[in-house]
């Protein structure tokens, strides 16, 4: 068996080899839409711990490539395909098994977001992380990138409700890392490490989550701003004084295009909506007051609160299908950067800004009380100069965040397409003994080569990195 | 200036430096009183970074080995001094700076946690890790041990509350990982991995920390058992159905050593007192109601909800200085062990059959909410036959609580005396990689060595770890 492809077919099986170049494609990048992604040497869809290890057993032996992949949902080019790679789907890896009374889950990373949410829901209990995308996004995506969503506000994020977790070596060697014990500080934190390493140091294979109790009601509140600042001084205002379980912002470039998607009667003239959610169970209500105060303080034009869960749920609705509403203008270069909250109206001014001198739309949505945006920059492949005009804009909007003191992705990851930027926020001796730590876990460079990384060009033919001609820097 | 230590003397100045036998004494070991510590050739006081900078610069152009040290009240031999090397104590680095508006505060270590939950609540805000230390303990060593406390059953662990550190690499460099960021996921998780990596990977010179509001008022109630296996059955129902904000136990031993203290009138023939609290603020109570209504289903002779703050802190403070007043009855071998809650009353039992088997004293006390729990076993270094059985229970309790799917420690760290039983608990793979980790960080094996990882040989005399002979394994 001289042939590594006949190897690996031997190892897992037909039915779990992806070989036809049709077949392929829709595992060559994901929704970063990244320009040149490689036409891998295969896709595999292990169903267990066990494949999983013949592929990277297999993998190391040969010195390939290999792209874990969830949904393929990724904004920040995680899983582009490697050119003779191989692409690890997770897709068949869709296990779930729920303790409700030390309420834990242990699920396969496979599962959609949504998908575990339902499983947990069915005995009365909540897993929190809520990416916008959470209907179509896996849980094993989540962890591999430390995933935020709409209730981290108050919530948190992806990685508080880890536990536990396995995860398969770049050598083929499986490993577990935490448990089913809620405190646990035993070694290393490396369960804490291979959570948001966007599959450059292992694959998860499993996750062992923590669950709440079944989340409380919520009030919503939404307020609408002819004047940005206004509604940025109004988010800091809330943010200092209360914990919203959502704070989400949406500038008229976002209203207008969901409008156009649901038509629900949303004021196309604003300059900004706010939406805005307590979840505070004292009898007072004093929240949501507060909420309104603030609102009318700062120079709301409207201000309310939401007649019911139902209403309210339609703005929360109104702001998840952001992305793919504005997505109707053309394709889009996603930003995911963050600020300290004291300075996010001079984020939405500099982005702002930004626009108007290169000449490109920009949408500006944000999960804004934690200071996590995502400018939105419209453009067309067809048009070389706006595209070229947009990519300088992607740039300058991540030079400004890190100017502000603030992170070129709060949630997304870095991927491939934010890279070149990375050791502008993070600097020389943090990314350099960040490095040796990859290199620790994967010294042939296997694992998700040119994410968070530069490809060593040693492990594979990717030393001119795709995205390095995409973006001007 | 051939002299090392002339060349420590002039990068840091006399004051900065104590080299005096007597002087070093108090820092040759921690609360675990390591019965083998070293006798440093230096103490240094640092007051900034740069003097941290200066100190590890020396330290690895020497290749002299450091050992970080907050306030000296770990628990596990995290802090024991090495023969020849230098205590970098962080006593002198206290600095603090609040800011209310995005509820962050940015401290530098040698701070008491104490000291930082008032300066954060002059400004109306709380910072929530409250080991039962906290008046005596540093921050900077509740983030090196990822330390716990009673309040993390609702709240989490210190590093639920660590937004970013600076900290000093072992060749000298500082470097700045996260930030004043709700969140970020710019690159590995390096600020998760510096946490609870008890000084082994770097030296932490400021904290950002994440701060919540004025905690909500707690109502607190009061269990007492003639029967172990119905208090932890209580307690099992109680952390299935609800979210307490402390759920301690304790059992006769423990009782009765409080109760020579305080004299406050507890029941010294009871088998267990259980002390919960709920601050859950909706108005029908439910959390209460249900806790009592737990405690008389599973059998407690008395239960009942104390009067008002003041007698629900009296047993709040009762639990919190168990370790203190256990210790009147003779020096201990400190257990830190965690199992899954469903497992604790297994746990209870197998720990009282082992101080049985070794007629050994085992006081039993835990933050039984989250299954962490710190069997204490009494000695008498007078007696050797007594001290070589409460080394033989040690083990015994550790081997237990990894039969068990637990932990050997939840928040203690490991130190050099849990040391030995790492292995059993992760295996040899994860402790394989997680040392590749150590390695790439510290390559010369100068940070805090023989904690967490046996030294290397090549790095210090220590290869002889001053443990391995004082518990039998």
């Amino acid at each position: 068996m001289s042939d590594p492809l006949e190897e690996l077919r031997a190892a897992l099986g037909d039915a779990a080899l992806v070989t036809e170049p049709a077949a392929k494609e829709p595992y060559r990048r994901d929704r970063a839409l990244d320009p040149r992604p490689g036409m891998p040497l295969a896709v595999v869809l292990p169903e267990t711990t066990a494949e999983v290890q013949a592929v990277m057993r297999w993998a190391s032996a040969h010195g390939v490539p290999v792209t874990p992949r969830g949904a393929g949902t990724g904004l920040s080019g995680g899983a582009t395909a490697i050119e003779g790679g191989v692409v690890l789907s997770t897709e068949r890896m869709r296990a779930v098994r729920v303790d409700a009374a030390t309420r834990m889950a242990v699920v396969q990373p496979g599962l959609l977001n949504a998908e575990v949410k339902a499983a947990v829901a069915a005995q009365g209990l909540w897993y929190p992380p809520d990416p916008a995308s959470f209907e179509i996004c896996t849980i094993g995506g989540n962890a591999a990138t430390n995933a935020g969503g709409l209730c981290c506000v108050k919530y948190g994020v992806t990685a508080d409700y880890i536990l536990g977790a396995e995860v398969v070596l770049a050598d083929g060697r499986a490993v577990r890392v935490g448990g089913p014990r809620l405190k646990d500080v035993a070694g290393l934190s490396m369960l804490k490490l291979f959570v948001g390493s966007e599959g450059t140091l292992g694959v998860i294979t499993e996750l062992t989550l923590r669950l709440l109790p079944a989340p409380p009601p919520a009030r919503t509140v939404v307020a609408w701003f002819d004047d940005t600042e206004r509604a940025s001084a109004a988010v800091f205002a809330i943010a200092s004084r209360i914990r919203p379980s959502m704070l989400e912002y949406m500038d008229r470039t976002a209203i207008g295009a969901v409008e156009d998607v649901l038509g629900m009667g949303l004021h196309r003239d604003a300059a900004a909506l706010v939406v805005a959610r307590s979840d505070d169970q004292h009898p007072d209500g004093a929240e949501v007051a507060s909420m309104l105060g603030a609102f009318t303080d700062h120079g709301a034009f409207e201000t309310f609160e939401a007649a019911d869960q139902s209403e309210g749920e339609r703005f929360a609705h109104a702001r998840r299908i952001a992305i793919p509403a504005v997505e109707r203008l053309g394709p889009l270069l996603l930003e995911d950067v963050g600020v300290p909250i004291p300075l996010l109206a001079e984020l939405v001014a500099g982005v702002e800004e930004i626009a108007r001198a290169r000449e490109v739309t920009i949408a500006f949505i944000a999960h804004a009380g934690d200071g996590n945006t995502h400018p939105l920059i419209v453009y067309d492949p067809e048009d070389t100069a706006l595209t070229e005009r947009a990519h300088l804009a992607y740039g300058e909007v991540m030079d400004l965040a890190i100017r502000l003191g603030g992170t070129i992705t709060g949630e997304h990851g870095v991927g491939r397409l934010k890279r070149p930027w990375l050791v502008e926020q993070i600097g020389d001796d943090l990314l350099e003994v960040s490095h040796r730590v990859k290199r620790a876990l994967d010294p042939q460079g296997i694992l998700n080569p040119g994410t968070i990384f530069a490809a060593d060009s040693a492990a594979s033919d990717d030393s001119a990195a795709p995205d390095e001609g995409a973006h001007t820097r």
